[in-house]
């Protein structure tokens, strides 16, 4: 069987702002190695497909760091102290687009985003009925257009590379598996 | 328009051994805010979907550090030097499970594990008609089970949260996109 190692030592080694990176030494159950291993700590993540009365995902051009290039996502964020994922991921949808709906939105899955190295978690939500009810009240460094896109066309936006982010990806997943049909 | 902010500076803050935390300072091109941005630099990622001529995919249990945890994931990791991404995904396919086919895997998609801060892609693959060839190798760290998995029951793993790690649910939605099914 695969076993679990033993933690020895956590040590932060850098603090990156969005996480922090820890070196982090384990123990082998069985065998006794020991190796040093980098684990980067976050909060819990979120992000939400907001779906309008048209059938449209109202989706989100941004400029991303990483890639340095602009990208089409769902909106998303993280998870803020004293916040539920559910009211983070409605909160992000506000501020990021400006559309909303009077009830809550729906979990339709959890998701590790990268279990090898980071310790945290992205929950998806789908919010139906959207409409357009806020002024959107993105960060000071997020320059963001809004893009409402058909559900009829997102296979076609996946394949093309379009759409081309995991974490929008996975939750995109969640909700063919939710509806029951491959988009 | 969304735009592409000007880069500034870039300087190496922690070499966390399987990437390079850079601090980026870049200016906004419009309003000219300069800010300054955590980007890991990392290979490219590769993963690959195995699959059986009984319709199974074959899957490994892990022990993962980050989420200090076992998951269940497909085979996959890092693009080395001198390879290309196929080449690299059926590698880490052998060394990992012992499965194998004589031809060459298919792409089936291409995706931004993190565009907000990671640089890199991951590309998946697929692997048809495969059958254990070989002993699996794999690195000294590793400690692997393989667990085939029916086709027909990926949807139930998934929704379970069996199957959790976003790369592993990104390369299955490239798989089902590519058949025309949802699993």
């Amino acid at each position: 069987m695969v076993a679990r190692w033993e933690t020895l030592n956590k040590t932060p080694i850098a603090d990156l702002k969005i996480f922090t990176a820890h070196a982090v030494q384990r123990r082998h159950p069985t065998h006794g190695h020991i190796g040093t291993f980098t684990v980067l700590e976050s909060a819990e993540w979120v992000n939400i497909i907001p779906l309008t009365r048209n059938n449209e995902i109202v989706m989100i051009q941004q400029y991303r760091h990483g890639t340095d290039s602009i990208t089409l996502e769902v909106p998303g964020g993280l998870v803020e102290e004293g916040e539920n994922p559910c009211g983070a991921a409605m909160r992000e949808c506000k501020e990021e687009t400006g559309y909303g709906a009077p009830h809550e939105a729906l979990l339709v899955g959890v998701n590790e985003p990268n279990p090898a190295f980071m310790n945290n978690r992205c929950y998806s939500y789908l919010w139906q009925d959207c409409r357009l009810e806020y002024s959107p009240q993105p960060d000071e460094f997020e320059d963001i257009a809004v893009e409402l896109v058909p559900v009829s066309r997102i296979s076609e936006y996946i394949r093309s590379g379009k759409i081309a982010h995991s974490l929008t990806l996975t939750a995109l997943l969640f909700y063919m598996l939710r509806v029951g049909i491959l988009l």
